[in-house]
């Protein structure tokens, strides 16, 4: 698909069926418990049912996709580790050693590892291989990437909700990989944020203070030299975003598209949600929050989005690691929804 | 065992073994991830570690014992439901159609049920009838049990404790059902941290505002009649706390003696877990939380035992439905201390 025929979508996503979320709200209040007392859960619940319009929605088949990318702006000194590392990951993730090939073992999820533009020499068997570009340009010196490799990432990730869809894949979580991603993801957290840069800066994968505030420096001089438009989501991807920060903005957008709910992990893919969502409103709808990383700018972004995490765990990994330990919480609402007495059976009845 | 036998080991409880937790810090730090990434994760599988004296701990055999008892004060209308429905849930826990089975089928855990204090009718079957009293008499009139009482419900917990060990049970969590237990609860945790009752005092399974001002009354008046001796926790749960509240701490006080982990839930299992510090400090180091409930009390008396927890899902059930949706964490954690790459093997090293 285009940038054209996709943009025409987007114009048109569907939402959530209230029919069918008051319907399972009306399930939840029937069984053995105290109104309301499943807290969350039931939220879930209630969500999941009305985005895929059904009052037993089922999650069986899981996903997380996990898109990868390098970033130019290492080169400024950013990050604790080398852009080499994003190629040796993906080599772990086609093994099934790294940690969201563990956690998503035990979630019961598939693992696909997309490469989208890192810099690595190969691309490991296993993993699809539709790079846009190896890596992006420093964003430091100017732009990250032009806005028709920004436009073709994204489309890179609609295609992966598509083809989630056509497998019959009924929950997908969002992960990355991409050393650098964390200095992209904050500078387009400032702009479509309208936060001051430095307090959005984080640690990312183990830098000490000195490296955060270079990395903040860094920040600064690429949102000076880009002038990114707050205004046109695109232009901020393209300009001082990341090609797996734009693939996961087209994924959540799919997702939306084809009524799959997504969970959203930590920061990156958070801030490529908020870009989705300032491409189009309803995208917003598919969306759960898992955990609240570390990064200063998650608990913003999320806040933003109007998205509040389940778990706090102190996380800063990426991968998705956080959003597929979401995976058995949603599956505890489902299940709860359909395996309980009613209160009916039991001729219980409130006293207030 | 009687009383005299089970203080005397509180005197004796072990301690985790930091050569044990420090191993497994050094292979979770020798793992393919950037150090600490895994945040509250590593830290769960380097306190099982130490607990278990295993660099591999093994959490496969799981259960949640559901402690059952019923509470004079009901008769004040501290509650939304009456006293019958503690007889029904239990019912309802037999048939294996209550939360609580849900939640513990999909983690993979027992049940467990005991009868150590309701005024049911009839103990279904399937439901272990170790009845101390039909229900505490009304905390507002009196004391709600005799201190021979509450030892004997403290050593129905801990024999539960035992019976787990001999059963090779490896993780525990500790879960409960009683018409009025809120109230129980926070007049306990009223006495030992030393807090107005009045801002202890939440909804329970469902009261209005005006239902918590009378509740908090009650509890007042409850405090003002018994005197509880706030260095004494034995009298403590005697004069104000309840026969399943006694027996959770008994069973956390069992637990650590045999160096089995407990995942405490939420208001009423904390102050259990409270009891019990305040009787031999060293069962905090087997404690883990799971989830911070709706009731204000709970964040208080987490925060006096030191614990933080991984989930806030704005929880109010209880039957121990929150600490078994921490399972699956646990699990992960264990699993990619196992599972993963080292990162010598990938060559990697930071910059920084």
């Amino acid at each position: 698909m285009n940038w054209e025929e996709l943009s025409a979508h987007l114009q048109n996503l569907p939402t959530p069926d209230p029919r069918f979320a008051k319907r399972m709200q009306e399930r939840l209040d029937s069984l053995a418990k105290p109104k309301g007392s499943l807290g969350r859960l039931e939220e879930m619940a209630v969500r999941l049912a009305g985005i895929t319009a059904s009052t037993q929605p089922e999650m069986v088949h899981k996903r997380v996709v996990v898109f990868c990318g390098d970033h130019g702006v290492t080169e400024e000194g950013v990050s604790a580790y080398p852009s080499e590392v994003t190629g040796w990951m993906m080599e772990t993730f086609a093994r099934g050693q790294a940690a969201i090939n563990v956690l998503a073992r035990q979630a019961g999820a598939e693992v696909k590892v997309v490469d989208v533009g890192s810099k690595a020499d190969r691309v490991p068997k296993g993993v699809v291989n539709v790079r846009v570009r190896p890596g992006t340009a420093n964003m430091a010196r100017g732009p990250a990437m032009s806005r028709a490799e920004a436009e073709q990432a994204l489309a890179v990730g609609w295609k992966q909700a598509e083809t989630a869809k056509e497998q019959g894949v009924q929950l997908l979580a969002a992960g990355e990989m991409g050393i650098g991603n964390t200095t992209a993801a904050a500078a387009v957290a400032a702009v479509l944020t309208q936060r001051d840069a430095t307090t959005l800066t984080g640690m990312g994968t183990g830098l000490g203070d000195q490296g955060v505030r270079r990395k903040a420096a860094v920040i600064l001089q690429s949102l000076r030299i880009n002038q990114p438009d707050s205004s046109d989501p695109m232009d901020v991807l393209a300009k001082v975003g990341g090609l797996e920060i734009a693939a996961m903005a087209g994924f959540m957008l799919g997702a939306a598209f084809y009524r799959i709910p997504v969970v959203i992990d930590g920061l990156i893919s958070s801030v490529a949600a908020l870009a989705a969502v300032h491409m189009a409103p309803q995208v917003r709808e598919i969306l759960f929050a898992s955990h609240l990383s570390v990064e200063p700018a998650h608990g913003i972004v999320l806040e933003k989005l109007g998205l509040t995490p389940l778990l706090d765990a102190e996380m800063r990994l990426g991968e998705g690691s956080g959003a597929v330990l979401a995976f058995p919480l949603m599956d505890a609402a489902l299940r709860l929804s359909q395996e309980m007495a009613l209160l009916s059976e039991l001729g219980i009845h409130s006293q207030s």
